[in-house]
């Protein structure tokens, strides 16, 4: 990037709000995605929507990609700036401008924490559902880009279904509002919902108006153990055909369990197949049947042991054990790849039978965990990326993954995103003429391709590309990128 | 429209299929929209993807205008065929493919009749929320075109809110899917949301997958009546800051009361000002409390009577009064204008208020009804279009009333779409970025600008347009057209 460029940009930001050290670019060159790395040219850190749409100009009118981020916890490769270019990062836009308690809405900056949004609306007895693993550490804009899920999927849906406006700046700089505060709103193509989930290729987005619903009174929660698999499996299944929707089930399997175990200690049995990790909220009466329900149908379904945490510290104890999954595997080799194969709720068990014996045709360690009331699955496979022979094992295990997802009717990412890690996959899912559609789309806000180029979008289809890591100065390859949680 | 043009189209979907008399057309020369009215120049009823495909292939390939429709009762003038062109009616893709249990979705036709679904769905236990004012008549094609919404949005949402997937043709002929089974799918843009809408301005839906949920298991009705317009909106307020959220709150003002009690004879008290229907459905001791404390606010607020309804048929007595309120209306005089403005559900009473002031400005007779709950406001005009002056004088009123609705952070069209109604208003929401983009969007997926011509992009903006209608062998004009349900 020319000097008077640069210099033109920290004029915007400001002299601290500029990076371009190697150190300080080094920092931006990997986001939580293993395997890919890649040096920006230069970070900016605007304050304000004037100084990103000031950036934007620029960058358009020089054909400089912009990747623009938040923590960069996001597990596709989302953030990484392949192409070079500005890292533009919007966590000084941290501002919760307003919690509106009579239209249940809150309105706030890109940069604002998951859980900080979390805690500010609970104590107002209001609720934001989205939970992703990363929420201690992620932004609401990265939640938006990414189009985030979480635990509570099942029952509240995804980042996309609370997102009612959005304020959001084209590539050519323009500042548009999208949406709003209004339950019921059709005037126009809905670009708020295209603008979730579209992992910055398309805009910048600098605030987000996102809907509250109340909180619940009460929440139980349950632990049932499975010498089957396919118990477990037909214990969700059961559940949801007897139409009881549970806040949250959660799927271990015994590779996942013994990994936990060995980290957290909480006497998990290591015999056990599958657990299942079952959460009901609201009101209490209905919280107190729907629970008791479950366990009759776990019990029906040959669960060796099922047990209802007494009270709220053992439930969230139990849940702090599925959360720390991701932790607990990227202990154990150098590498954790984790994945998003995601299946309608009633292959699960087909899926993780298939995981299971793609694993073993590729010798590759694979323990599964996930969403199993939404049927997002996350196999993960404990590696490292210094041992290339395995690596391509590893790739070619988990495009039969994603091929085996698609068959049963699922899909290639279920709430990660396509970034650089699925982006040769995405034909498999939308098709030709699919991701043509979406490249004109994509044209339509942004004609010169700036915005997070080489996403989405592969050069090359149905072969996973592993990105090739620059030489930096700092040797920090491994385990150290694994370190967001799912 | 040549005639070699005309035997190709006959040929695809069958003699028995392609109309083209003067009286087959005038049928499809309009909607449940007044005003509006335009001969098309063919119209064909296709009976499967293919001779969809087909139909719109030549259609690209000679720039003829595609109007796709269902039962035509939208009232945004969304399916006039206002540049001539093809007809292309959905209505015999009305097959329910599948009702998934254990997924709890439903795939179906776009000619499936939206009531049609509810049935089906209940009878097995489970719940398609969304209920336009037509479901008895409107098909399901035609509610994602338009995302329709209806009573139960405040809860429940709106289309948008459970179609997971789509199938659909674009211009050039190509069949796309979208979405599918999937609680979570972040593989590329959202298409399935863009689609929902966007009023057939960028494909032919041809299968929809919408998402179900369990039936509630028990439901109540309550009416409470006020002498004051404000302590109604109050009422609705203070409701939902305490954290309920009823599944409907319509709300009537006086003059729509008289009409309904003139049509309907229920003993509405006519001398009160305004009157609210609440159902609550869910668990019945969740629902049974809800109601209770419903009814404190209601009386707090200084309602003069509050009537929980003793039975299920009671219930249903009050709601048939509301959904008969457009019925009713549209009696009074030939032509009946139902409008759709929307603000955040805090600033209702403000927006009553000022449709008052300004229908008292331009000395025009506006009834208010709606939907409380989700702010979405059906002020109603019933004025007859032959009378030239009276009939500007309400498309003031209504050009003053949409400007009031977004002063108040509204919008003008809650859930009817824009049409060709509301066009010349769009830019007052979206601004002529908004639309710029939106256009750029539907050039990417119809470059001929062939699908719905002159919908949702006026090239007047600001001014109320009224299209001249037709002169018609059929003098038709007036109340016939405005027969649809609100």
């Amino acid at each position: 990037m020319e000097k008077e460029l640069k210099s033109q940009l920290r004029q915007i930001v400001g002299e601290r709000w500029f990076l371009d050290t190697p150190d300080e670019l080094y920092v931006y060159s990997y986001d939580a995605t293993p395997l890919y790395q890649a040096m920006p040219d230069a970070v900016v850190m605007p304050s304000s929507v004037e100084e990103i749409a000031a950036v934007l100009k620029i960058a358009n009118q020089h054909r400089i990609p912009i990747v623009s981020r938040g923590s960069g916890t996001n597990l596709c490769g989302g953030t990484v700036p392949t192409e070079g270019g500005i890292v533009l990062v919007t966590n000084r836009l941290n501002g919760l401008q307003e919690i509106d308690e009579e239209n249940l809405t809150a309105t706030f900056g890109p940069g604002l924490i998951t859980s900080e949004l979390h805690q500010a609306v609970e104590a107002r007895g209001l609720f934001y559902p989205p939970d992703p693993g990363s929420m201690r550490i992620s932004t609401m804009g990265g939640n938006v880009a990414e189009c985030a899920g979480g635990m509570r999927g099942l029952k509240y849906g995804v980042t996309k279904d609370y997102i009612m406006g959005l304020q959001a700046v084209l590539p050519n700089g323009e500042v548009l509002r999208f949406g709003g505060k209004n339950a019921k709103d059709v005037a126009g193509y809905d670009i708020t919902k295209l603008l979730v989930g579209s992992e910055g290729t398309l805009a910048v987005v600098t605030e987000i108006t996102a809907k509250l619903l109340p909180l619940p009174k009460a929440k139980q929660t349950m632990v049932a153990y499975f010498s089957d698999l396919t118990d477990a499996a037909r214990t969700v299944q059961r559940v949801i055909a007897e139409r009881i929707i549970p806040a949250t089930m959660e799927f271990l399997d015994q590779a996942t369990m013994r990994v936990v175990e060995e980290f957290a200690r909480i006497g998990l049995p290591l015999d056990m197949k599958a657990m299942l990790l079952i959460e009901q909220d609201g009101d209490p009466l209905q919280v107190e049947q729907d629970m008791i329900r479950i366990a009759e149908i776990a019990h029906a379904e040959r669960a060796v042991e099922v047990r209802t945490a007494q009270h709220a510290e053992e439930g969230a104890k139990l849940m702090a054990a599925r959360r720390a999954a991701l932790s607990a595997l990227s202990r154990v080799k150098p590498t954790t790849i984790l994945e998003d194969a995601t299946v309608p709720r009633a292959r699960l068990a087909e899926m993780v039978d298939q995981i299971g014996v793609i694993a073993n045709k590729y010798s590759v360690p694979i323990c599964t965990f996930g969403h199993a009331g939404d049927g997002n699955l996350h196999p993960t496979c404990m590696t490292d990326e210094r041992d290339t022979e395995e690596i391509h094992r590893v790739e070619m295990a988990f495009g039969e993954i994603f091929e085996a997802a698609i068959k049963l009717g699922g899909t290639i990412t279920g709430e990660h995103g396509v970034g650089i890690a699925k982006a040769p996959y995405l034909e498999w899912k939308v098709g030709a003429g699919g991701i043509d559609l979406m490249k004109r789309v994509k044209e339509a806000f942004d004609p010169h391709g700036i915005m997070n180029p080489g996403k989405m979008f592969a050069k090359d289809q149905r072969r996973r590309v592993v990105v090739k890591t620059h030489g930096c100065a700092h040797e920090h390859v491994g385990g150290g990128h694994g370190h967001s949680r799912a």
